[in-house]
């Protein structure tokens, strides 16, 4: 039973959100990913939110563009952690989505990652971190990730400039 | 029965709102003002939205702030129009209110008007000319009310230097 | 007799107007697509906006891009509803577009919509929804597009990794 | 008969404009000041746009804030230079007003100055400069301005730090 | 011992990010506050960080204002969940703050949370809902907190225009 | 002997600048265009600048992009009007340009244009309207190019769906 | 002879920019401060510039506010290292300042320190970390400065809420 | 022994950062490039600091993108003056990493240059500046380079409409 929940206003919100999936992945998180549109299926939004408890998912990761308030509404909806992922946009370059998600009022929490593709892979990797607050196996995965991606860092330092 | 539903986040957005509804008394157009909040009171929310036909409302006017979802949620409910008012934040001075309720995506429409007291006096104005569309006494307050206006103005141009 | 205006600035602001009458087609509700230059043109604007209301038209959409008068001009010269659509602009990405647009005084308003083609469709619906406040058929045309595009993001909710 | 004419939208961005007022009158150039608004008095714009060269002025300089379209719909009526001021707004810090009044298209032109009132004072000043071209008295009292004003502060540059 | 640290970059931070510390104690949650400035303390950062874990934190709140470093910093070095709160800056309202902080690169995460009070009550509610992924005691406090905040909406929902 | 000058801070603000030759020569104005650098040749700025008067020319036109400090500049060392044109930049779209332009202090005026070819374009009209508050030659050909230009909107009015 | 010349567009930048004299005092470094500004006293710019390494000075800090032309226009006139801080504006919060600063073309720097109060005393830090590349003394009082400041926040790291 | 250090965040930043490198060897002074990530890896880049010194630098350049902490951390772990590049980013063209770079809090300060490849290029000149200040060959070195530039400008400043 996958304990992540990725949601996204659109199909077209895919390929920025598919990262955060390719993340969980990496650190062998079960998921599930679905469509929800706040603005045109308000009623799904309502029921899935209410119900992820009940349906085992532990973390919620929810992106969308625009006047994005999908992350938003879900988190009115559960008490489950939501993680919100600003999608960049055609007009704004994601400054409305990062808006829209991040400016949350008193009482009703989004974490909020990077707009764009490094923020869904970082949603996928908070969600992990947080389940990883109790499980020994996902606490070492991410380790493990860390602990590569600073080696690759550290086997490529040197730089030249072109002759 | 009131034709207009003014609606808003928080108890704190009425200062900003009653804007509309003196705009509405001046005009001779019932409303009805409430709170209903997108992130604490999500299912009411949707109550409120889907019988708002039925109540007899023609007109929604939502007001709201910060990351400001009520508009556009309402939006999705119902078939009405709905008229967004961006409420003044203290962070960002509306333009989060004004993104994250202008910005809506294809197929769910908030007509939106100016942040702050400008706005929700100018939602009371166009939902006025909302019901002019097909009720002549409306029409003519309108049109008493902009003559009104304008000789205020013509009655007023002239300018001097303190001395 | 159309019921419905849509005014651009110029010809080049079509590609994203086209967007509102291509709404209001699949609505039923008729209309009538011109330029009309706030700038180049300010006789014709202000003989169309007065004469809108005898030449049977009940809403205007308008809309234009960088200092984008139009939408606020018209509404100056008439009591019918207006809506504003921001034109995305080539150095600001419409955000100019935007703020001459929505920030009205009190007094005078334009029901603005998003920067862009989402904007300008939205603008058909919202056009189509003032209407449907007393035209029972169109009320069931929108209600009909409502329900087909919540159907569509029902039956398309599934997504999958690409391999 | 004065040869510039002030016009701002309403009496409240008297404060703001009187400093273009204010330099004209330290330079010797006569001016007359009045509220003509885009949005109220629409008609009264294209009568006194219309009007201006025939009436004797030279030179418009219009200040408004917010959706500011009074600068440019002036420039639409008239063949005189129009200097814009864009008045500091509530919620926008006059960012609206700036964007309103200096985006205009190619073919109607508005010389924008600073936001407030040192663009107010400023606009005097150009309104000035204009004259000059063409006056040698308004030339030779600005040349006694600038020389003045360099002069305080060459007369004026040591600083000390409060013990 | 304390589940959560709250950490911040200077004292001044403290009436802001003591919002997150009234709603742990709200919710029932264990907290430890203290001053660590990334700038400053760079070492103390990273002592902290590393070593977080081992001291028995689950989820660590960072705030910081201007050129806010300390959450991605401590994200650096833990792979605890890191929740940022941009604490409002005296010169851009908290813009640099909140770009600071949400712009992480991928592979090290911070979940963002609004700028000012309302960001750091949430910071220590999205804590509180993390640890409640594993811990029925707080996920139940959650619900309670919830659903008190939606009764007091539901209780207050009347408003009248002032007389 | 031209009476308009032209400059700019580097070979690269001509595709931009040149709008401005165009539109002096269609409006037979005679103009002069030359490099000058505020930064790279500040001597030649000022030598430029303060023997502007001298060499017969009456207003100057200067576009620069990013830290756009050219028009400023010359408008430091002359009493000739000086008209702004903002050249749009790699990494923020000519905001930077505008505000280095637009926002000069008290005393020191420029009359600032839309960002790129439109504002240059305007800023050739803005110095023809300039010359001709005194040369009626040229204020007939601003009064004719400006009726082609609305005749040439009249004319094109028409607007139709692609089937 | 004092090493670092403190200059600013006018006696009203000096509360900003004094905290870039009190930070030189603490660190033993001596200064000279003056008023220099771009607009009002250009020659006196260019002769201070081209004079100021000839005068012993080896770094410049210059302070300026809305379109903040001094720094870069120092740094266009002298090979000695600039350091501009864009003084807090009016209507723009010093952004206009900041972007006027920073975004100098290729080949004249000034290297920019943050808005306001904070910035000034940095740039009176890294003048002296400029001038302690070859001067032991002055390494060894940022050292001690960078000790103190360190200490003061470990001895105040403690927190707690108010009873 | 190189006397100057320029580090980046990734080597996708290299394609900006190496204009520092090509200036730097236009210039004669010698450097040393290396990838140094504030956020994969903060112990590289505190031993990288803290070392700095001791390995003979006495200048340090690194650019960064997004949330861009690279230049303030290595500020706070070492004396010698840091020298800032913002790298343009995908979704905010580099105003994040601006913002992130300038808004150093006071007591420790990073010099910022421009977004992208001039404010590298010009990283690189402000480091020779700055070694300048003691050596005499670098600062005849950069009087060459200004000469040239200022050259290279006065020989190309006419221009010409295409035909």
């Amino acid at each position: 039973m996958p304990k992540v929940a990725i949601v996204m206003g659109s199909q077209s919100d895919w390929p920025t959100m598919q990262n955060a999936a390719k993340m969980l992945e990496e650190l062998g998180v079960s998921y599930k990913a679905q469509v929800v549109s706040a603005h045109r299926t308000p009623d799904l939004l309502a029921d899935f939110a209410k119900s992820a408890d009940d349906n085992g998912f532990s973390v919620i990761i929810a992106g969308a563009g625009g006047a994005a308030h999908l992350p938003g509404m879900i988190a009115a909806h559960t008490h489950l952690p939501v993680l919100g992922v600003p999608v960049k946009s055609r007009t704004m370059n994601g400054l409305d989505s990062l808006y829209s998600i991040v400016q949350m009022p008193k009482g009703v929490a989004v974490g909020t990652l990077a707009i764009g593709d490094a923020g869904a892979a970082n949603a996928g990797l908070m969600a992990a971190q947080i389940l990883a607050t109790s499980d020994e196996d996902i606490a070492e995965a991410i380790k493990t990730f860390r602990a590569e991606q600073t080696s690759k860092v550290l086997e490529n330092q040197e730089l030249e400039l072109p002759q």
